[in-house]
């Protein structure tokens, strides 16, 4: 049944944070139109990290229960020495749920995907593909959306989910992805392919200079993802065809066997640039909002762009209700929704940048990180609860 | 008495590491002449600090009851940031007795230095100043050195000691002094002039990206010795006058208060670069040995220039014995010496060069390290325990 509460809805983008954001708001009642450019919903055919900030917002939405069977419940996030084949520090994930009220789980963006937009079509998001919006407008009582092929979208309030490169993002600031120089290489492969690898339960990030490896196991184990990113020298030349597969063997050479060696098994067919975009403070003006990518773009260094999408689309949905419960315009409860997401948001691009550098530093530096993760008391969870604790979550929001 | 089993010693230096290894050998019993290359006998204005691996010795001399009146036991040796002013690390001094058998002491270079040529006049050392070795001969049976001035000096063997530059250390290495493009300026003031200061008691470090300053007390506290250290530009662009007064000053003009008005008692008149060597094994060929500086020159950034010529001077004097005792020629003693002494050395010349990349980081490296120096246990020993431990020495040694 429709909210009176909730305002009528266009969300433009069908990814992983405009269908959690319209599954958030149609769960509460609310009317929600989803415009996704793509001829079919679909996601990059590898892995993603699920901490228990996400978790927990998939569980009230229900999603968490269809996609428990088709993910993994790693042990550990390790952290090691892609080099010298050496653990740097780990993370023990198991008491999860007990410590953060949630599991961490890893699973194919596919299958969350999935579970999403079931979600959706059963809580009655009215979903369209081919739907590319060129056109917003805030007329001042509502918005119109117009696509490429003339279609139009009428709604109360619209939400830009349409990603890093989003062009409702054009409505709030003028920049542009930044390129960090460092180019990926990632696919889930059948396990049986994988010849030799560490602890399968584990989440394995290989450390180097100018370079890393994650590694994690999908769908019960059955898969294994593997995600090779490394800084490209001819990037920094200015090569248009900077890091090809040949720049990606030469990054990785001076590594250990068993990097060296999962090479062999990555998918070489596409290519993406590490992009992330400055923090902006200004989510939210009149009936529009951003959210997700499209708000926040990150490198995904500390695993949490799906996640902070999916807080997001949470603290959205508490926004506008708040709003409509208390008679005031859903404008009001958008600016809400941007001044309490974007200081947590902004804290995260950054984190994630800094971890990124130390990830890949090399010198003296690397010896000062290796002396740091190796000392660090695997039972300590400062870096981390910041991210996970809900307690710490309304800290950060307050 | 002369000794029938040491060999007669010509030392070629009169710094801290020639007078300490005179002072060791006459106190066995050697007959030892010492040739200094000055007028007189002087150190630089400025002060020393000495580990237990140092004061240790100096007990066994009869030197430390000579210089503790002159000296200050600091309470605490403290890392802190020159940007933000805040203590990063500390390490408690005041218990070294009990943990090392000996004290940590800070004093003014002078007054050991007239404490080392107190003892070696007293034990009848032969000392002669303005005496320029500039040819030494090993004769198959004794060595022959020419001054300058036409003197002559004879022995059984001859200890290099003549510091960084060292003319002895041509005949073992085709090497130079590597300079590090940082550039010190030293020296000792009276407290009165010392407006603003840190806790009078700490040997403190205060450091900063491409700079440092040091500062302790001297002479029972009515000294404060102050110590800057920067990456010099212009050293980088080639320039003679590299690392003037306006360069130190540019250099910490980003750095707290506290750091730049200290600067204003520093003073300006000397400046030092910063050199030290590449390691080399061989300190020991035939009867000409080297010893201190000019066997093992470091940077200063663990304070262990002096203590390390110490250990030199003790180790050569017991391999000298003991080759005597054993009836085995000096040349033999001479490389017992040099086996004995050249790993650890080399080891502290390699980790005074990291620590000094540790001390001048910047950027990210530098974020990690303020965490691994602020997380760090202040009880914990083992980044000092290889250097002040008699036992870890004995391991180091074998």
């Amino acid at each position: 049944m429709p909210s009176d509460v909730l305002p009528g809805t266009l969300v433009i983008g069908g990814g992983i944070g405009g269908l959690s954001a319209a599954l958030c708001l149609a769960l509460r009642g609310g009317t929600v139109t989803l415009a996704e450019r793509s001829k079919s919903f679909a996601e990059v055919g590898a892995g993603i990290q699920l901490a228990p900030n996400a978790t927990r917002i998939l569980r009230r939405l229900g999603v968490l229960d269809k996609i428990i069977p088709l993910a993994v419940r790693p042990r550990r996030l390790v952290l090691a020495d892609a080099i010298n084949d050496r653990e740097l520090t780990s993370l023990d994930l198991t008491d999860f749920p007990a410590r953060y009220g949630a599991p961490y789980l890893v699973l194919h963006r596919d299958d969350l995907l999935s579970a999403l937009l079931e979600g959706c079509q059963r809580s009655g998001v009215e979903l369209h593909t081919d739907a590319h919006v060129t056109r917003l407008e805030d007329t001042g009582d509502g918005v119109v959306a117009a696509c490429a092929d003339g279609r139009e979208f009428r709604a109360e309030i619209a939400i830009g989910a349409d990603g890093l490169h989003s062009r409702i993002r054009k409505l709030f600031a003028d920049d542009e992805p930044v390129n960090s120089g460092f180019v990926a290489y990632r696919g889930a492969v059948p396990m049986e392919q994988v010849e030799r690898h560490a602890d399968l339960r584990d989440v394995v990030a290989w450390l180097g200079p100018g370079l890393h490896l994650v590694q994690y196991p999908l769908r019960s184990g059955r898969m294994y993802n593997q995600v090779a990113v490394f800084r490209s020298p001819s990037f920094a030349r200015g090569d248009k065809d900077y890091g090809n597969p040949t720049e990606l063997k030469e990054a990785f050479a001076g590594c250990c066997e068993h990097v060296r060696e999962s090479l062999g098994t990555l998918s070489i067919e596409n290519r993406w640039p590490m992009l992330d975009r400055p923090p902006i403070p200004g989510w939210a003006h009149g009936r529009l909002a951003l959210l997700g990518d499209a708000a926040h773009p990150m490198l995904q260094y500390l695993a949490q762009g799906a996640c902070q999408a999916l807080e997001d689309s949470d603290a959205l949905a508490d926004a506008l209700a708040a709003a409509g419960n208390a008679g005031r315009p859903p404008a009001e409860g958008l600016a809400a929704y941007a001044a309490r997401r974007a200081p947590r948001a902004m804290r995260v691009q950054r984190t994630a940048r800094t971890w990124g550098e130390i990830w890949h530093v090399d010198g003296v530096a690397k010896l000062i990180r290796d002396e740091l993760l190796i000392d660090r008391d695997v039972a300590d969870h400062r870096h981390v609860a910041w991210l996970y604790d809900e307690a710490a979550l309304e800290r950060n929001a307050s």
